[in-house]
């Protein structure tokens, strides 16, 4: 599916929106509604992306009247509408009729109906329902002039709902590995089924790979992750082509979400128009960050953390190389965290800022009014429950939007991602505290906190731009992949972490060891990897100092065939690696095989430096973003600091010229 | 169904009683046991509440010889019997001839027999047999001059058995809504079931809100929790009036579990003579109490906390206002806490004259002999398994029970108390390590920790007797509730703690915000609520002091309208909510919007000096509890403390004249 | 079944295997490997234990070229082989023709298929294939020159196999009840039924204990455990028996695994030539001790603690009273534990002389080459994942084998363990923290401390050959085994540790109370026992010293008719039990009631010291072994110790001349 290019919207400045619900408060409000966000500058509203059962009460019946009027309500006060695909809570008319369509926990369970994402992507028969909804939803509005565009479904894979491990996408995963492999015995090589008698004779007899004994063959559990992504992706291009068909002209996005790691995001989110995303920082910090220190969470409690925020935009700016919508914008406490504290002073103008910097174009603010029913009620909105102005309110109304134009985000530095890596990585993690997460995002943070712009990008995507790559946890290697890393080395630096080129792309590991056919890039191989529980530490020495390294810790023997010569900048000067390379460099290229902040840190500060790069060590929570000639410093901290002669007031920013 | 006034036992002081189980041992004891047992000075003895299979072996084929034998036995040694219905453990030809009365976890497993208390209370089979065996015992032993009163089952709820999510419960649920709501768009409307295309077409459609997705409707839990409440309820109604009729003259009553949440005690009080219920300190303490540290768990490990356990006391007192039985009282260690200490010297004395001061007329140790078999073979019991006195026993004999008269508990203290704001505020807690019964006992130990007698009642009951009402969580509120409140308030002090009103009968949020209806009363409105995970703090300043609150910290705006003025009292000196009212007064009335033992302690003290209370703030693990016109002094320290100028032994209390 | 004596492999010292796995490898490898594995001065091959599919790829269908093949490569590199039943990993096959042979977890669900280990053995489908592939391997191998013996399945119970509750397992286990029973009122006798109203009228209202609503009665949960023992035994038998038809002269083992307790290995052993075990030093402290400390667990994080290893060593030889195999020897970091070090240098070589030194005849390390593929690619092996020496190699390599002849283990010490008392102690442990095992541990640890060999006996095999005999939780007691541990005190000194004899043969208690049989060989009755949560601790005062108990404290009366008097050598010197004895002395028997590793060190010193053997303490991490006239003293430091005037280095041992 070709990338349209045309539906993007298109403003000077930084714009607002917000998510509203007609239906969640009396008709009697909505003109007043309407004319409160238009005067607070908003742009947008979304709305109706969980309205099906008021849209079709019963099945094939469908009623309009209010929905007809919502909109009109809202272009009336000059607002745009963004439309949502109501797919994300199918209707109890539909679960019950067709129970179907409901999927299966990796317990085995049958989920129930009374909350949302209740479906399951490969049910044919939901996905009739999908098109049909659709279809009704873009034949009414999708010429509509206030409709802007169209959000498809309601974060993808949120609560774990990607992958369902029975019903329906268990009777189609077969059939999509006979279309992957052809040939049985093809599987059976590929996952490597010798190994423990796995080897199926027909394809009916290969199911999820849940409710196993003891530990999943990461092969099986690969194409199974792999089956399910193609499946998100496949339900969306049939509402996107009816949007396409039926709605000429408008965007199409989707809101992905934190860190979910259920589908293969690249893949998804083609054939949109652009990306958007769910920002909610505190409770991102508190809920999604299972990396993240108890000091971390609790300093940055009301603030979430700069990096693990614009971690999010910088990825999902990378899935289409295009500015991004945030669809969601926490503006007061969340409500689905453990603890779900207050934003502190100064905190949604700063998020707002922040998004601008890494290449947002529209931030919407969830929600308009708190809503007073349901699962949501302590959730905060820019309106109380008793709709006066919440503390967002103020701090949205005070922002001067002329000071975030629009722009590009011009990054010297790519990070590689790819969620087949994430998948293969964390089913075998052999150090229960590390993550590929957190792998990737210490790097990233290294980096951020060294003053760097960053491009979040899939390996095998174009990086002839960049002056550094930055390869965290690329654990599935290609050939290709490799080859194309090589072209890249030719003319920028070069960095891996550890577990580079781990296995191959069915799951296996090389044959010839690991880093396989990455092993003429990285000038060495590895020798052995060393998983340190807490407490358990080892060091290693490089040329001016030493540092402890925790949780992870592999080792080289350098390649002689090298090209250019290889060099141990840092080896092992204790434990049972003792005397071993711990980081190689060979040419541009550098292999960080010990997981320790200070290390990451200071082998980035060189490479960048050695790129030409300017690299400074920022001080804690102080954070620089620069899109169309501008700087965003900003400071997360609760307290005053100074930062380049300059006093940054706590939790707030300046936009300066660069 | 109206209170009978005529079967509550009468005596002067305090009687003792034993939960004993003939069915256990050889018929040989059964006589020099209750000789003992007289010798010992019981008055009573509990039987048959498990010895459903020994009664009626086969389906419809009743064995009452052994039965009319112990209680012959009983009764020659001049003791009463406390006779037990034994529909706590359905035989297993009951279960496996009828299947379909068993329940379903919340996980949606089908439970099995081989415990207790397997049984869906919704099983119209279930309640066939119910009454059954309910009428044969009644129509054998309901007029036995020995037999002084019934309990009915036995612990309802124990081991999360007041909810089936499945079965005949699930089929029972639509039912029982229908009769609630007539319309299921009425349903609809106040579940605001259009939050997530959540509506209903039809009654059939409606489950048990398990198995979900995420987060389920607190409204939709909350009518579930309501319906198995109500079936409990009706439950037990059908073997009251089987008793009723049978047994003339004999009281009937139940033995509630401690912290148990699973129905709504005062409605299943209701139609009893009174209540009982089963004192277990330091399993309590050590399995129950979910928000008690560490520390305290220690400290108190061999004696229970003093404030936990009365809190039960105070509570089952009030949910018929009259004294009450401890039906099972521990007097050595369990064996159902994940640690079970032996008690301290002096405990078994301790807790029984706790248990009086707090309006016991019956102490009842459980159990005779520590059982040789089964579940509970680690237990203890007056008995050794080997025959000889326990540590306990030695304790029972050395009772004077003269010094423990009848009389009335006369509290000028209230705390409100209700389980559908219970059942409100945990479903969404907000702040994981707060809960419902944390809130309301930290309100009650603050009481008891200043010297005062406290009644816990029913919020819609009469106050008209109390200088200071307490209401630590009153989540959810009705304009009758406010109303009532607002009577109360012309007459005493009140104060409300954090979340006050949050919710409306069918769990929504007032549409005017919080506290809704409250508003007029507090003279002040909700402006934010801030969640704080450990580590964060926030600081009240009031007229005196400054404290550091945790956990929990809301602001007020006051009202402009209020009648008489309201004062912010104290409040956030830093924070997100700096400048705003933590504490408000309005009259009579207060609200503490900041979770913190100082600050409750040094309001409340306040509200009582106010109230013309005396109130002393008394040291560690000493306790006074009056009734009788006597004050117990406890004192709960395993090291001697000096009182009031009198030296107190460890463990130990002295009954003083008021 | 008799144990033939014949077929035990001889050798003059210590020999050396691997486990190899030809149908992971391209077949023209298999040469050079087995030319490799003489090379490096091993004996024996092991290989096919996983391989059922691809000698069966369809049902009946047999595929042996590449058996046959592999075979003669191992045995033409002058290499023996020994061959596995495939049993432990039914093919897709076979599980999707007959579903029926699956198992049940404790949750009730059915597990799927896709790791190993998933059928029931008690399914008459099931063992009828499992006869059949048995048959079919024997009659083609059984005879083969090269095939010293066979292994049958793979480590029984690993991954909580040994019961399925559910399926083929609950339908076998009504009849092996009433075999036991008889007549069902026995069952109910012996099981307590009474207790809960838990009577049973026929045999198939009986189930698997699970699912319950709350505690399971230890008496239906023991005869559950016997039944499924007795299930894997016979499931053995069978194949055993084929074996010793077709395959004569050959030995017959089977590879147990750490810590397993789902079976009775006693039983299971019976029939066997030897038995042998798999020995993962590392994966053992990190993920099967649950009770080791977390400074315990870094410490020896990449050595694994020596007293559990010894353990497991001494308890599979003292199984059969002969010497073992291990079967699977770790030579460098597992991938199945939560954290997976390397292991320090010289671990393998320290691994290997302690095998040996506690009667190990073959060390097999586990595996040759890492694999490639599945659920083990971070799996080490003696080769790396690209054929290259991995750090192991080297260190068996360079073993000198002449150092570790062949010879017996003569310990005059037997520590005494019974799988029954484990389930009993377990099922109500009463301290959370305590268990069967760590309390044996303890015990064990203690006297390797002080420098004992140790043989793990059955508590009812012979002990005439010991001069101290220890009894750490000998829960279940008999008269015949109470008669029969006089019998032995009257020769040797005899200490019980805490909660001895607490139940009988069918999990009650005495009705005597405890140690009811065992009264009179202790001289003393037990008084109490007090469960100990972390933070609180009683003292036990002694002749000179007093020590801090922890967990668990037990208390004693002296029996007045004890034969030769029996003496209180420590006693409580404060908390509940203040004055009562903790430790009695009653002649050659001590029982020990309180928990504190240095009472037990204490006592047991004493009581070493008492019966004539050289007791010293040894330094942390220091171990001595004895076999055949040597020595091996042993340093699990990873730092230089000196030991008796000898510096002994880091991780490494001498084996000296006795």
């Amino acid at each position: 599916m070709s990338l349209p290019s045309v539906n993007l919207p298109d403003a000077a400045h930084l714009q607002l929106a917000v998510c509203d619900y007609p239906e969640h408060v009396p008709q009697d409000r909505w003109k007043d509604y309407a004319r409160q966000q238009k005067a607070l500058g908003l742009s947008y509203v979304r709305i109706a992306e969980f309205a099906w059962a008021l849209m079709e009460p019963t099945e094939g019946q469908y009623e309009w009247a209010w929905l007809d009027q919502a909109i009109a309500d809202i272009a009336a006060a000059g607002l745009k509408v963004v439309l949502c695909t109501p797919t994300a809570t199918p209707p109890a008319w539909l679960t019950r009729t067709y129970p179907e369509t409901m999927p299966y926990d990796h317990e085995g369970r049958l989920r129930e109906f009374g909350s949302r994402r209740h479906y399951d992507f490969a049910s044919p028969v939901y996905r009739e329902h999908s098109r049909r909804i659709t279809r009704a939803m873009a034949e009414r509005y999708g010429a509509h002039p206030a409709v802007a565009g169209w959000q498809t479904d309601n974060e993808f894979g949120c609560h774990d709902t990607a992958r369902s491990w029975g019903g329906a996408s268990a009777a189609a995963f077969p059939g999509w590995l006979q279309a992957r492999y052809g040939d049985v015995q093809a599987l059976n090589e590929a996952w490597g089924n010798a190994f423990w008698s796995m080897d199926y004779q027909s394809w009916d007899q290969i199911r999820p790979p849940n409710l196993l004994i003891t530990d999943v063959n990461p092969s099986h559990l690969l194409d199974f992750y792999r089956f399910a992504s193609d499946t998100v992706k496949s339900f969306q291009e049939e509402q996107v082509a009816i949007l396409r068909e039926l709605s000429p002209g408008r965007f199409v996005t989707h809101n992905f979400m934190i860190f979910e790691s259920g589908f293969d995001h690249y893949e998804v989110a083609k054939g949109l128009d652009f990306v958007s995303w769910d920002n909610y920082p505190t409770g991102m910090l508190e809920h999604f960050s299972g990396w993240g220190s108890d000091d971390i969470k609790t300093r940055y409690a009301r603030t979430g953390h700069p990096d693990f925020i614009s971690f999010q935009h910088d990825l999902y700016r990378g899935l289409l190389h295009r500015p991004i919508w945030v669809m969601e914008q926490q503006c007061g406490q969340v409500n689905w965290a453990p603890y779900n504290p207050l934003p502190a002073d100064g905190a949604v103008q700063l998020w707002t800022a922040q998004a601008w910097a890494h290449g947002t174009d529209v931030v919407s603010y969830f929600r308009w009014r708190a809503a007073t029913m349901a699962q949501e009620v302590m959730h905060s909105g820019l309106l109380r429950h008793e709709e006066t102005p919440d503390r967002g309110f103020a701090e949205v109304q005070a922002l001067d939007l002329n000071q975030f134009p629009s722009g590009a985000v011009t990054a010297k530095v790519a990070l590689l991602h790819d969620y087949e890596s994430l998948w293969l990585y964390d089913v075998q993690k052999h150090a229960a505290s590390l993550s590929y997460w957190a792998q990737t995002v210490s790097y990233y943070a290294a980096l951020r906190g060294l003053g760097q712009d960053v491009d979040i990008v899939h390996p095998d995507s174009d990086l002839s731009g960049y002056a550094v790559i930055v390869a965290p946890a690329l654990t599935l290697m290609t050939p290709e992949r490799a080859a194309h890393l090589e072209e890249a080395a030719a003319h920028a630096r070069v960095v891996f972490g550890p577990r580079s080129a781990y296995r191959t792309v069915s799951g296996r590991t090389p044959e010839d060891g690991q880093p396989g056919v990455l092993a003429g890039l990285l000038g060495s191989k590895l020798l052995n990897f060393d998983s340190l529980r807490p407490g358990l530490s080892v060091r290693v020495e490089g040329p001016d100092h030493a540092v402890d390294v925790t949780t992870w810790a592999e080792s080289y023997r350098l390649n002689p065939a090298a090209r250019n010569g290889a060099e141990a900048v840092y080896s092992y000067s204790d434990g049972p690696q003792q005397g071993q390379a711990a980081v190689v460099r060979h040419g541009n290229v550098t292999v960080i095989g010990a997981h320790s902040e200070e290390l990451i840190r200071t082998v980035l500060a060189g490479e960048l430096k050695a790129a030409g790069l300017k690299a400074e060590l920022l001080p804690e929570g102080v954070r620089l973003s620069r899109r169309a000639g501008k700087t965003l410093v900003q400071n997360w901290n609760q307290a005053e600091v100074t930062y380049a002669g300059q006093k940054l007031a706590p939790v707030s920013f300046v936009v300066k010229n660069d």
